[in-house]
């Protein structure tokens, strides 16, 4: 058994706080991004902003082959992000096709490869754009599927699929990266940034991330302009 | 609902028979292989050909980004696939950490976009390496993940993980593909193939296939030499 981890960081403040809840932990952190063509790639520089400020193990792009990118609104350029709509269908345009299970099942494979027993994601129940993917249903179906097809799992300790953030509001997010020291000019959740990377103010993401910001009585260094 | 189906196609005897099966069954399939590094990619040109001839709608070679190559002896050239040793270790040195649940969620995440609701794998639980993620529980454990997961899954009709090879014995299996008309010469199931794409005639894979032709009383095309 090592102390090694697997976080999901794809640069965002939900991922970071992630990060950062790990290391709080002495958890050794193997940060796991994905490079599937997403509009807003911005992140990915995020991402390796916050494995080295953050003092991650490794920093691992994975590049994701995904088979119909115009299947979402997030990786076709050619469609367009709602603005405005937080809540307004239940499962919005912006949702991409088993996307937390293909990352759940890569990160699990680096795990057993490197004997990490612990994977955190920073999904969200609460506040947040209402994808299947990012349910405790989903993520308890993921843990018992991943200690029943692996190695590690039917014949060592098994695997966590971790997500501290599951239960916790967009403000209990904020204040918690805070407490912990997150530098949140260093994360971007827009899903629709411009060239420069800035924020657009008006997609899911923005609209919840300003709305934690507002609640906690904090000022988000990366508002948009 | 369309009648779209994904069949997992390595190449070899298994998948090829799948194959088959979704076609006697009268669905269109959408053949899906996989490029991760695997030493005996001769099976991809296997692939090819068996998805042209036997009528796929589409055939897909994904590019997958192992973490750790160095994990399994199949994808690691410098490691040596173990000859005669079959059923010597509970988990062979040629599992490769995750695989079938990486190759599902791909094939899952391809589902969703096409509208596809069946995903075919060549899984056998009899007469196999004893890979955990070959196993009865592991699979319906997936199918119940992806149906928690996705919005097709949990707005309309669910997905179903197709394994109809299971509960079967190589000799079985090799019947069923001659009574479906299989071309065995086309498939390829050795782990550790020559520069010619010739079967070693001595991993897991090839004994097995050897032990299925023989108990099923027909002569193997590509025996070894």
């Amino acid at each position: 058994m090592t102390d090694n981890s697997i976080v999901l960081l794809s640069g965002g403040l939900d991922s970071a706080t992630c990060l950062l809840i790990a290391r709080a932990e002495g958890l050794d952190v193997f940060a796991l991004s994905f490079d599937y063509g997403q509009r807003h790639a911005v992140e990915l520089d995020r991402a390796r902003a916050l494995a080295g400020r953050y003092g991650a193990r490794e920093h691992r792009i994975a590049k994701l082959d995904l088979p119909v990118p115009a299947a979402s609104a997030l990786t076709d350029a050619s469609r367009r992000v709602p603005k405005d709509s937080l809540g307004a269908e239940a499962i919005p345009v912006t949702y991409v096709p088993a996307r937390n299970t293909l990352f759940l099942s890569h990160a699990l494979a680096w795990a057993e490869a490197i004997d990490a027993r612990q994977i955190f994601i920073g999904a969200n129940a609460l506040d947040y754009s209402g994808y299947p993917d990012c349910r405790p249903e989903f993520l308890a179906a993921f843990e018992t599927m991943a200690n029943l097809g692996t190695r590690a799992g039917t014949t060592g300790g098994g695997f966590r699929i971790r997500a501290p953030l599951l239960a916790m509001t967009k403000r209990e997010i904020v204040t918690r990266g805070a407490d912990l020291g997150l530098d949140f000019s260093l994360t971007s959740s827009c899903y629709d940034p411009d060239p420069a990377g800035r924020p657009c103010g008006g997609c899911d993401s923005c609209l919840l991330r300003e709305k934690g910001f507002r609640e906690a009585g904090l000022t988000d260094p990366n508002r948009p302009p």
